[in-house]
């Protein structure tokens, strides 16, 4: 197919480079500033712009990566002549109905992944979840999803924006409690590598069995005499301090509800 | 060697079985409950007590893996006749000074993993954190741990509780954000297994580039409209509300002290 991206963040970036290996065309990377368009562009052959009055009337799909609060604004200004092309978004929240009253077929491509601009993914394991505004649209946006990925399925806004808010607990905020773990490793010159084989492990466990059951530590233990030796030490933090607090609360008021023999 | 453990926890039954496996003799599992001493000790070949005056006398090292604020009074107990014993325990938070005026020759063995009874884990890869009263039983603790592992390290006290500290961010805190994003999945019927390209993209990551590199979602490109969603969707738990936005305020002042174009 021919495509043209609009936006040039991570998304987008990660999303260009994968169709563009599924053999299909991007004609143009749209971004407000064009050295930022310029960057993807030149690294899938395609041709940057920074104004939607220069959008091709060439391309079949026009996948719209930007912020979801910037959405609305670029569908007011598109060109009347594009009204009839296939308009799809990636966002996790953004309801499908942004586009309605701006162009006729319409849909959403949403890749449950988290992409940083410089690390290459392999997209095939990626879920794709699909949502469209008629029969026809849907088949093609699925269609396509499936060229990069090996599991797409369609998916209600209503469900998406669930999806997507499991998606920042499970991997938004686990990286910066990760990041806490490196600061607080840094502090002593200890090296954040020996907590690999730990994260690794508390990762592959989830996979195996419910989370729930696989809780350890202090919180879960009731261990109070570590809690506040915990707490002492991010005296420095006052603002950590509280969320170590609100964490261990959570984990013991969740697993209070539980019998404790069910743990592992 | 021989050893005698005490405890039949998570830590207790991992550490046993690695021991067994590495042809070392367990001769005694000692628990407050006979029932879960004899489960483990059945396990291992080894004898079940449930009091301390019935310790042998015939073990090289004691390990003790039980509930830090437990220690303290099962020294206590300890008859006369094993004072000139090795001890050590395996906690992250406990002082090595708990031993002081109790034995002669103690120490800690500390390994960096999350426990499950009924998940046996490769110890090998599994960093030990060593530290001794004395050169002969550092050296002593060093040479048992590295039979079961290839990553043995000395550590202080005092690092030693950071380091726990750590792992309770890069574990526990983690997996309990998995358990949140299982529970809002559950809620919609939608699968936890749709997450898992994330979550081990999420842990990969942080081991190629320095977590907050690494950090994506609606907190760090200060996306309000998402977040107002996300907490919305979270009204029927307002401890979970109050957690996001904590998460959320703690990513934004954290990255808002790094420069954005540092981000990759």
């Amino acid at each position: 197919m021919k495509i043209v991206l609009l936006g040039a963040g991570n998304v987008a970036t990660s999303l260009g480079i994968a169709l563009v290996k599924a053999q299909h065309e991007v004609l143009q990377v749209y971004s407000r500033t064009i050295s930022s368009a310029q960057c993807l562009a030149n690294s899938i052959g395609a041709k940057a712009i920074n104004a939607v009055a220069l959008l091709s009337e060439e391309a079949d799909v026009y996948l719209i990566a930007i912020k979801d609060n910037a959405v609305a604004a670029l569908l007011e200004k598109l060109p009347d002549r594009l009204s009839h092309k296939i308009f799809a978004h990636t966002g996790g929240t953004l309801p499908m109905e942004v586009f309605k009253g701006q162009c006729l077929h319409y849909g959403v491509v949403y890749p449950l992944q988290t992409f940083s601009r410089s690390i290459a993914l392999d997209f095939k394991e990626i879920p794709i979840f699909v949502e469209a505004s008629d029969e026809r649209t849907l088949s093609d946006l699925i269609e396509l999803s499936q060229t990069i990925s090996t599991r797409v399925e369609p998916l209600s806004s209503h469900k998406r924006i669930y999806l997507h808010l499991s998606a920042v607990w499970a991997c938004n905020f686990v990286n910066h409690c990760y990041t806490i773990a490196s600061d607080v490793l840094e502090s002593q010159a200890l090296p954040f590598d020996v907590l690999r084989p730990l994260i690794s492990e508390t990762a592959n466990k989830a996979m195996r069995v419910p989370p729930y059951l696989a809780q350890t530590g202090p919180a879960v233990r009731k261990d109070t005499q570590t809690m506040e030796k915990h707490i002492k030490l991010l005296e420095y933090a006052p603002e950590l301090q509280q969320l170590y607090k609100m964490l261990s609360d959570s984990i013991d008021s969740h697993h209070d509800k539980l019998l404790k023999k069910e743990r592992i």
